[in-house]
Formats: C-alpha cells, structure tokens, sequence
C-alpha cells in the first residue's frame, strides 16, 4: 500500500504538489482511480481522483477512519544532535519507523552540534511514516537548551541515559513501567552530559538510568531506549 | 579509550600497515608510548610501541587480558541482505555495536540482493567493534541460501520473523528464554519470506515470531530483534 501525505487533505481536498507528481507522474493514477491519503495527524483518507494534473491534483474523500498509534504510551526523545548529520537524520528515520510521539533535538554543554535546521528532519520522518504505513507524524521540536527540557517537559515517567559511571544508574528495561501514560528521556551528546546537567535532571525528578552494559553511540543510545519501551510494553499486552 | 586491531597481534607483535598508519601519522605516538589493541579474538593487549615507522609498527606486549561480551547469549542475526547496501552496512554497523556473535547475509526467493562482498561488511564491524569497545569481532559468513541457513544452524532457541499476518506468530518478546545459551533469529527481505520458506523454518523447528505491531523494515527488524534479546535479558540480570 503506498500512502499520500496531505496534511490539509480535509479542507483543501487536494494533494501538495510534490505527493502529486509522484502519484501521477511517477505512479500515473488516473482520475477515477482510489488513493490512500494521510494527514500526519492520525487520520487516513480513501480517496478518489478527480483531477490528474500534478498542480491541481483535487480528489473527493469516500471515506476516512482513524488509524492510531500501535503502541499507547506517548514517548518522547530527547536527543543531543550528533556531529554527523546522517547519524542524526538516521534517528530520526529510525524513532519514526519504530514508533515515537515527540522528537526534541537538546543543546547541551558538550554538544558537537550546535544548531539543527528541522525542516529536513521533518521530511525524513515524512518519508519515514508513510512507508512505516503510520498515520501520525512525530513533532519535531527545534534545538531546545537542556535546562529548558528538564523543567518543561512533563510525564509519567521521566529518564536521563548517561555514561559516566561514577553518578549510580539504573536498568531502563527494569524502572520503566509499560502502565506509564508517557515517558521522556534525555539521551546526551558524543561527550555524554556535563555532570551538572546530569544532577539537574535528577533533581527535577528524572530518574538515572543506562541501557545496558554496551558503550553506544549517541544515535544507538535513542534507538535502544525507545525499544525498551516498546519490547517491555509487549510483555504485558 | 582507542583500540587498535591487529587480529595476529600475538604473534607477529606488529600493527597491521592501516592501523599503525593511524597510530603514528594521525595520533602522533612514538617511541615508547603505550597503546590499547585488541585481536577480534576476545583478547586485549598493552603494548609499548618499539618502532614508529608505519610500515614496521612493532610493539611489545606488557599485558594482556579477555574481554568477555556483556551478553551471555550466543546471538546469530541471519538477514536477507537489502537492496540499498547502505542499510546493509547500517545494520552491521549497529548490530557489532548492542552486540551480536555472528551475522549471516541469506538469499531468498524475494531477496532483491542476491550477491554481497563481506569485506566492506566486515572493515565496518572492525570499526564499530574499536568504536564501542569490544574485543570480539562478529563472524560474518559469505551469502547463503535460505534452507542452508535453515538445516545447518543449532541454537537453543530458533525464531523466523516475517511479515504475513495468515501464518500465525508468537511475540519473540515473550517467546526468548534469556536463559538459553544461544539464539537464532531469521529475518527476511523486503518482499518477505516466501511461504514455503517460513513453513520450512517451521517444519524444522523455528519460531514463528512477530517482532511487534509495527512494519519494520528489514535493517530495522534486525536491530529490534536483537535489541530484543538484550533487553529481556536484562530483566534477569
């Protein structure tokens, strides 16, 4: 199933241009033929051709239902930029794929990266849902300064992933509780946290955690602790 | 930490020409200085380093000592290589890096790759292993054919996982013994196993196993089967 992402598909019954020329440039659907449309914010929409010119590709919804997440707790990464840009925007791809809520890309003191620009971020977790066959897009925040994230971002559960060994940690697939309505975690930058930004979150209530006794990269790190939450989910269901 | 690879290290007591490049051009050590290099073998060595010339790097050992993974499970990924080679390349990268003992390229009937050269596979989880502070290099075998792979390989635990929602699956969360000595895991190609080849697994002794309600591509579903046995067995630790 190929789907459309439109995500003013219900009031302006018209796909964006670029989703145009590839159904039907790329695909030729022709007026009259069915498409599957998605707007990114849980909905999917049966529709109908109705006019086959890539710059006014307008279609007549036959019917549209909710497609919802399949996981129930709302997650949130909380991510240092890495300095490789591909590892960055492969995250993004990856938490989209394997089911995420909220993507927050974090400056810390040790952050290789300083500024990010979104907007490519956005198209690969574009790209990313529909193949992934979702319907709801990730929010993709712009870089947010750590302290901003520890006091602003609430949850049932909230989790800071470090490496240094000295500040005790526990077992994430052990503390998460897969009843939590939402959960937050901080992952850090190639030179982990500052140890005052570390004593911060916890302070603020985050609990102190490690993914394991593996030394992962920043990028991994992300990927591992949203599967925790998904792996340890599916031991209840 | 840097670790150097020299995979006969213990007998020629000289740095492979690439390595010692590295040392002596780009990390400047000289004479006298101590270095980190491990064998891929489990073993790390202390070494002082005898001779800066980069095409005679010789060293004398001064320690030496094992370096066990930190998984108990011996972990055998066998995946049906992707038609992107860079997502081929991806997930050697990251399944060398949460860890895994030995990956297998398969060729199945959808499989859209049907050749692979490991030698690219294999200098990327070199660099993966040094990058996240292993000693063991994962065993990657030249493409074999699916019912190979299906008669000859023993584990405690075999699981095949595949997309077709008419062959009924179990959850390989709930279904992995994380006291079992060794695993299995099958992953198919894009296209999915054929069905002749899931009931083969079957009909041999695998698992059927879903790896959650998400459509994962085939690189990903590797990285979350994987991950998968890492994290349950973290609930026993």
């Amino acid at each position: 199933m190929i789907q459309f992402y439109a995500p003013d598909i219900n009031e302006t019954l018209t796909l964006p241009e670029s989703e145009a020329q590839h159904c039907i440039k790329v695909l030729r659907t022709r007026i009259g033929d069915t498409i599957e449309v998605i707007d990114g914010k849980g909905m999917r929409y049966t529709c109908r051709l109705l006019d086959d010119k890539p710059r006014h590709a307008s279609v007549e919804i036959i019917e549209r239902f909710p497609v919802l997440p399949v996981w129930r707790c709302h997650i949130t990464v909380a991510i240092a930029p890495t300095k490789n840009i591909d590892r960055m925007e492969w995250v993004v791809e990856k938490l989209t794929e394997i089911g995420v809520n909220r993507i927050i890309p974090v400056k810390c003191r040790h952050s290789e990266r300083k500024e990010i620009k979104i907007e490519r971020l956005e198209r690969i977790a574009v790209s990313a849902m529909k193949q992934s066959l979702k319907a709801t897009l990730p929010e993709i925040w712009p870089m947010t300064p750590i302290d901003k994230v520890i006091s602003e971002l609430n949850a049932t559960q909230r989790f800071v992933a470090y490496c240094d060994p000295t500040i005790p940690r526990l077992s994430l697939a052990k503390e998460y509780n897969p009843q939590s309505e939402s959960v937050v975690i901080l992952i850090g930058p190639e030179g982990d946290f500052a140890p005052e930004e570390i004593k911060a979150a916890i302070d603020a209530g985050y609990c102190p955690v490690t993914l394991g006794d593996n030394r992962l990269r920043t990028e991994t790190a992300a990927l591992v602790a949203c599967d925790t939450f998904h792996i340890i989910s599916q031991l209840t269901q």
